[in-house]
């Protein structure tokens, strides 16, 4: 397997992400060949510091690095010659099985739609996300990459976050469900009441509108809502567990009794961070191109990107492309024998 | 102070709601009138059991309770002797200053938006939701009332919300945005970018968009979005705050050791629950009818009661809706000036 890495664009520099993917090489011996694309001096470097030298690296120079203040569409543009760019050439060119990048997600779908094309049939790129609940872990679809839907861009993120859920995280029939403001008839809106009209259609195991409520409960797997929606949720757990956890470390400051109680269940307060730390899920997938390109957090740390290149290899290993291509195409299918059946079936 | 409450349709049945309203006729001698709207054995025997007699409580009987069950407009119709129905005509007919019901919220919009009519120049009522940061508590609105939303519902949820922060929860300048996919110029949809556009016209502290990150992390007193997505997040955020609360309590029960801890630190970990219970944010107004309207959690205990009770004094003293009138007509004389001062300018 070949993985190219755009280690630029990151908030802690290039040295975590090749500390990361040290570690990576370290590990799995399935990595034939790792890209570092990048400035060359910056990662000559960090390669030296951190003692990294393995025959399957070899460095891409890039002059030029996308920042998170760049446009996507003026980028694509002005940096002819961008980290980023190049890393996702290396994979429209075929010299790369995948890639995983850092950077600015909206400049990453940028490129990588221009450069790897969406897979037929596929209207949009979604970005899928997981997250933790205290029982199971649910993937996200769209994370942002698609703010004003239709009902068949909610449909392909239905069936495309269904084959993630059992392709990548090991749900056998994962419930995927639409996200909505209530589960009863006539709740939702204009978009949510079209897309689930076409999810009953299709072969996965669509359980209906899910809320709020029902996605840190174990209830779903695949939870499918437009860009702007699943944006807003992201970032608020984002923003809430980290909330909660500032709150929590203030008040057990507050007395010493206190204090020696957080320190006697250090392991268990541990265990929960670790269970809510965005670093564990390392990366979020681009669904629905051709090609494997991966977002890293900005300020993942070399464990992110460790455990991204883990979610990387196993979504070349499991063909995740060619499964989306087949099963996407079944989907239209069904879709399109639905729309002829039906006249026939009112005569019958 | 003339409350009526509805005292059917809670989870936990009358003897709650009658609990806490003993409590507050207790702590609040501005409550000159309390009328129990609901089925009169039930509300005696209540009152009995919990001790309550008070020359200031009436009963208000009515035969039918709204389940939650129950389609908003077909409940209207088919229910004429609700004790929501009868509760919110006491207001209209002018017996009382406020309502404050448990039961089904789309029933409560239906039967206020009917009887009490929204204020003159109101667009929609919209259900306004105080949520706790670690240092402040903001207020987002639309939660839920308002599914599909125009830019000037938005703009008028943004004033609304801003007077709501400065008159209840006493934040002088209360810092208003607009709830978005990033704070960037073009993040956004179409309906978040019109009613940015519209939100800088006006007399309040518009900061622009935020981000769900920002939500608990005191960077906004008033959060405005359309009922679909408000609904969402509210509800996430009761979720993920369960969840994260059970997977807590989970990992310090698992070895002798963290539970010493849990217990020493109980203090601590009990200020925190009380920080993120709902129940002390009592209920969440209807704003924009002419009438008081709260709306308190389906399983409101008697303290979420209470505050109810004293969050509803609280805006019949600061005459909510008249300071919402005044400053919501000053509001669209802006917008009606910048109409007809642009070409003015342009030519100038």
């Amino acid at each position: 397997m070949r993985i190219v890495v755009d280690v630029m664009g990151g908030d802690h520099g290039c040295a975590v992400v090749i500390e990361g993917v040290k570690q990576a090489l370290a590990l799995d011996d399935r990595l034939t060949r790792i890209l570092l694309c990048g400035d060359q001096p910056q990662i000559e470097a960090a390669m030296k510091s951190s003692g990294l030298k393995d025959p399957r690296v070899s460095i891409v120079h890039a002059a030029e690095v996308v920042t998170m203040e760049d446009k996507p569409t003026l980028v694509i543009r002005r940096k002819k010659d961008s980290s980023m760019g190049r890393a996702i050439g290396l994979v429209e060119s075929g010299d790369a099985d995948a890639v995983i990048s850092l950077g600015n997600t909206g400049a990453i779908l940028a490129y990588a739609t221009l450069k790897l094309r969406p897979i037929e049939g596929v209207e949009r790129a979604g970005i899928a996300t997981v997250m933790p609940g205290p029982d199971n872990e649910f993937v996200m679809l769209d994370a942002g990459a698609n703010t004003e839907c239709k009902p068949i861009h909610l449909l392909q993120y239905a069936v495309m976050g269904s084959i993630y859920s059992r392709e990548i995280l090991g749900y056998k029939t994962p419930r995927v469900g639409v996200l909505s403001n209530g589960t009863e008839e006539g709740k939702g809106n204009e978009l949510t009441r079209e897309a689930f009209k076409l999810c009953k259609l299709v072969d996965i195991n669509f359980i209906g509108y899910v809320e709020g409520y029902d996605l840190f409960s174990n209830q779903v797997d695949v939870v499918v809502c437009d860009g702007f929606v699943g944006n807003i949720v992201l970032k608020t757990c984002e923003g809430l567990a980290k909330g909660i956890g500032g709150m929590l470390k203030r008040e057990l400051r507050k007395t010493p009794k206190s204090m020696l109680g957080a320190f006697l269940a250090k392991d268990a307060l541990g265990a929960l961070k670790k269970r809510m730390d965005p670093d564990l899920y390392g990366c979020a997938p681009l669904l629905g191109l051709n090609g494997i390109v991966m977002k890293s957090h900005g300020s993942a740390t070399e464990r992110s990107i460790l455990s991204a290149i883990r979610i990387t290899t196993d979504s070349i290993k499991h063909q995740l492309n060619k499964v989306i291509t087949t099963e996407l195409l079944r989907a239209t299918e069904r879709l399109a024998g639905t729309e002829t059946e039906s006249p026939a079936s009112a005569n019958a």
